[in-house]
């Protein structure tokens, strides 16, 4: 076993993931909690914080720092969590790259999860080599992750990334966050499952209604990608939107950006994976030949231990830019959280 | 007179504009020919070249280097121009860094003409101290420079920055490049146009006809925003959607990259700054409003030696690159070319 390791974790509203990691990688532990199964997300995080160190000390393991991903906007500089934090408001505003440092002692980071996830593929993953990759997790909601020349774009308030809320449709559906014809608002979970039940009012769908054992209001994504698979009629088309709605977006990252790597992942893409070449078909459809040759796309079923060898990339990428400010190597400086 | 300045040059299809600029941005010089003055744009761009080197000497102005703008995808780190010119085909794959190298003796560096700009806004402009800047340049065509983390964006094939070929509108109108619903197929001058001549055929627009001499093959864009100014209906209806498409595609910037500042420019923007209000009010449609808050958009008309200052800024930019190289203090290296 490594000498050597990385605490990460992930918060998310449903579970907390927590893992060592090496920094080559290597998941040495990975353990996950309910996110209320200790009291609040923040209880449970110190249990598992507490149980990962207490398994390190065990085993002879040095834990080189702390790596957190949390939903929504983040302050990352001070590692502080957002307003917004759907699903687990108590991680709302709190200064958590502290808190973590001040219970354990350790060098601790903080940043949105899917920067984490981008950093992830990009440290460890798809995306290894490269000077540039974007990352675009479609699940409950789509978030977006940026690393361009070595540089994760956090923007100027934390919300750089946030590719799920470009419009794709000016004049498009309504979506949650004020806007209109987000990519979210084609390509999510529950909005291709709402664009089902809606579409199931004017049409028959017998494998759809089946899947969903008769019952509109029961039908999901999955069950719409399956009904799809199957030669069903309804579904057939709503995946072929989705499809082409994903490529516009893609298309849109593939010119304005040209980065080296698109990695989309998350909870929807197990089922965009058989439905690759089509999603390329259309990116190609709104993207540049030339632009889109430099750039390689892969759907990326979501993988167990993924986030906290993303917490673990996260430490790392900080510490390198740490180092560097240090040494006068120029790259932003940041008030690092030291013992 | 400064005693040093940076030889700049800016290749359009209509005009080559030249210019010595100090090192601080003042246009000591500010030259323009007819792209085919000379013969091809390569021997007009010979011409003034000489012209500005003969002026400098006379002047006892020592010349740093030279930075060139050129319209279309370029391949800055060898220097060589892209193989899309759109106007100035003869510059096609011409070796252009390497060229303008030998035939003066001194450094020199080319650069896409839009990513030249948004170094000069962020160099000398309204960028000045900030970490990011995007720059959207809408007239005959929309370009885009994107500037993150101190990092000009250019992508794996030299697209990054092509901001005016991301769909806002996936089943939208077909765009010249093939794809559908391009920010450019609602925003650009000749666009904006054409849709006002096809509104003409089913609407009557007595101040629209009359400014274009009673011919709608006539109208202009300037034509359009001058009715809609005057109250004419037609025409006010088109520019308010020409400022929501904008205000989708500023949205999707400010969303997925959340900038310090947007530069709106090119030769739209003048009839755009009195819509500045209205451009931002849409905006706030897509944008999340706490990314929103934290950048500032600026719309700007543009200058007449907005381009030279901006070929000094890619060389300013280029030079600082190449010695943080040397050094080894980090960032990606370059061939650079010098004597």
């Amino acid at each position: 076993m490594s000498r050597e390791a990385i605490l990460a974790v992930d918060v998310g509203g449903t579970t907390i993931a927590g893992g060592l990691v090496s920094p080559e990688g290597q998941v040495l532990v990975h353990l996950q909690a309910s996110t209320r199964e200790h009291g609040t997300a923040l209880d449970t995080l110190d249990a598992l914080r507490e149980r990962l160190l207490a398994m390190a000390e065990r085993e002879g393991i040095r834990v080189l720092g702390i790596g957190a991903g949390v939903p929504g906007a983040v302050d990352a500089e001070a590692g502080v969590v957002g307003e917004d934090v759907q699903n687990v408001p108590e991680l709302a505003r709190v200064p958590l790259a502290r808190r973590l440092h001040e219970r354990s002692g350790l060098v601790s980071f903080v940043d949105n999860d899917v920067n984490a996830l981008a950093l992830g593929q990009w440290t460890f993953g798809e995306g290894r080599g490269a000077r540039s990759l974007v990352l675009l997790a479609i699940g409950t909601g789509v978030g977006g992750g940026i690393i361009l020349d070595g540089h994760l774009v956090r923007g100027g308030a934390g919300y750089g990334g946030e590719l799920g809320h470009i419009s794709i449709n000016f004049d498009g559906r309504s979506c949650f966050c004020g806007g209109r014809g987000c990519l979210k608002a084609y390509v999510s979970g529950p909005d291709i499952a709402a664009a089902a039940r809606e579409r199931l009012e004017g049409q028959a769908s017998p494998t759809l209604l089946a899947l969903a054992e008769g019952d509109p209001a029961r039908v999901t994504a999955a069950h719409v990608f399956s009904a799809a698979g199957a030669g069903d009629p309804l579904a057939g088309a709503l995946v072929d939107e989705v499809c082409q709605a994903l490529g516009a977006g893609l298309g849109a990252i593939v010119n304005g950006l040209n980065p080296e790597v698109v990695v989309v992942t998350g909870g929807v893409a197990e089922s965009l994976k058989p439905l690759e070449s089509s999603i390329l078909r259309w990116t190609g459809r709104y993207a540049f030949a030339r632009a889109l040759a430099a750039t390689r796309i892969v759907v990326l079923p979501v993988d167990k231990t993924a986030s906290v060898r993303s917490g673990a990339a996260l430490f790392l990428y900080e510490t390198a830019r740490s180092s560097q400010a240090r040494m006068g190597r120029g790259g932003p400086g940041r008030s690092e959280i030291t013992p």
